[in-house]
């Protein structure tokens, strides 16, 4: 079974360190492969650069990386990696998220184990919000030495076992990009970002878009059982936020979602027939962190002959 | 973290078979030693015979033995030896079940290991109940050469994340039996059961009752954070297990429960403010296992800093 959900590195540079997209291209082509992806598609912004990757996401900015990866790749080496690289005292933040994994524990590390990695190179806090026998996330936090700025907003959500329409569709062999953008109704909800998307083989798809200081971006994978889809974004609207969402919900039906929100105004939206759960992480810089788990009511279990 | 969900096994004896209670008591001791727990106390009653194990229960009839084991003890094991020591002829219905561990996975075998393991002793069915990347349960159900009967009924409430002022109580060193007993009110639900329990240190509380051909069983792990109560029953009446069942959940105030009925009646509960999700399996001889798993709303995530 392949994992969709992604783990997640973000790290901003103090105001003053090299610009990150002086870095040549082979730069960010070796960081991706130390973490088991590679590079599948490059767009240059204004702003940003956005790579679609084998596994997820990377978005580059003068000051700030972000990178998404699923699957079985390992990601906090990979911000060590960084770290080492862009050198402990240009870093102004540095992030690592992860969900709990249900195949894969035995092959990667632990959280724990990954903390005490992380923490040989720069001082941090780890999280874990969610009950232990549920449904949960790890999050690490650091800053650098003498930085009291925050970290940057962003928007996360997260849906789980999707409606079995949509996922069929979203199978079909014959599907095009263009059909996946009109599905997810881009053209109405984001009309102004430029666009980058890739369908992979047999299934899955994934998007960047881009439009002066935002970005957003979508990942499908369609499996039967094992559906997910995730959004992320750094537009601060709390009307868009609010509009985004409830277009993705009413699209593809999860049967239950997350929304992660790094320094945003709490989004609130309410289904009926879906049970809400709750918790906020506010760090020693100020930053807020707000965790919402959302379960739909009278689901069918999923239940497998082994 | 100690893990208090139960592993379960269950094996019924063809008619005819050697009765179990004929065995020594050293019989039970090296059993429940193979596991890595231990024998506590020990009832003898008309029809069964009831232990309190250091990690939860057994209870032997004439033609069944059904043990409970928490913490880090593997029961898969016991069950092969089990069918083994009493001769695979003899075995009319053998189960296993398993709920997903989180702490102790590196150490556990995977379900997929032990159905291997158990196939070689007898042919039976494995089942995953629940998505994957959720709270979910394993199964495994086995029935003997030419045998035509149904598997024992058996009712089990399994309540996660309970009430903080309860706990708190039982978590007091200065607690008694009596006083465990008065806050279950089991001299006003089940006054005809005969009790023995025991109160574990520094904290945990188990009991066995019998009365007649009925038994039931609860254990309590009060521990901050990872609190959890299970309590388990074969009676059958729906009124009863419906008062029953209003009364645990009345008391202990789970964030969440499952209800895992084997050949019962569906025990319809409504809670207000909880959401509810369910899943059958008919096994091949009949037998229906009902899993419902409920989930209250408005929740506080627990978050920890690690």
């Amino acid at each position: 079974m392949f994992e969709g959900s992604e783990k997640i590195i973000d790290v901003s540079l103090q105001a003053g360190a090299r610009g990150l997209r002086e870095r040549p291209l082979v730069f960010w082509q070796t960081l991706v492969a130390s973490c088991g992806a590679e590079i599948l598609s490059v767009e240059h912004h204004d702003t940003c650069i956005a790579f679609i990757l084998s596994e997820s996401s990377l978005f580059v900015w003068d000051h700030r990386v972000r990178m998404l990866t699923c699957g079985e790749t390992s990601l906090s080496p990979c911000l060590i990696k960084l770290i080492e690289t862009l050198g402990q005292s240009q870093v102004a933040v540095a992030s690592y998220q992860r969900k709990n994994e249900y195949r894969y524990q035995a092959s990667l590390a632990s959280f724990d184990q990954e903390l005490s990695l992380l923490r040989q190179v720069i001082d941090g806090k780890g999280y874990r919000v969610g009950h232990i026998d549920s449904h949960h996330h790890y999050l690490f936090l650091a800053y650098g030495d003498n930085h009291h700025g925050a970290a940057p907003a962003t928007y996360e959500l997260l849906m789980h076992h999707l409606d079995a329409d949509v996922t069929e569709r979203l199978r079909q062999s014959s599907i095009t990009k263009l059909q996946v953008r009109t599905l997810l109704n881009f053209q109405t909800l984001l009309p102004e970002f430029t666009l980058d998307d890739h369908l992979f083989t047999p299934f899955g798809y994934s998007v960047n878009g881009v439009y002066q200081q935002e970005y957003f971006t979508v990942h499908i994978t369609p499996q039967v059982n094992h559906s997910y889809v995730s959004f992320e974004t750094n537009i601060m609207s709390p009307q868009k936020l609010k509009q985004l969402t409830a277009a993705m919900l009413s699209l593809f039906k999860p049967e239950s979602w997350d929304v992660i929100a790094v320094n945003q105004q709490p989004v609130e939206h309410h289904v009926a027939e879906a049970s809400h759960s709750t918790c906020s992480i506010v760090s020693e810089q100020h930053d807020t962190v707000q965790f919402n788990h959302y379960q739909r009511n009278d689901i069918r279990l999923c239940c497998e002959t082994l």
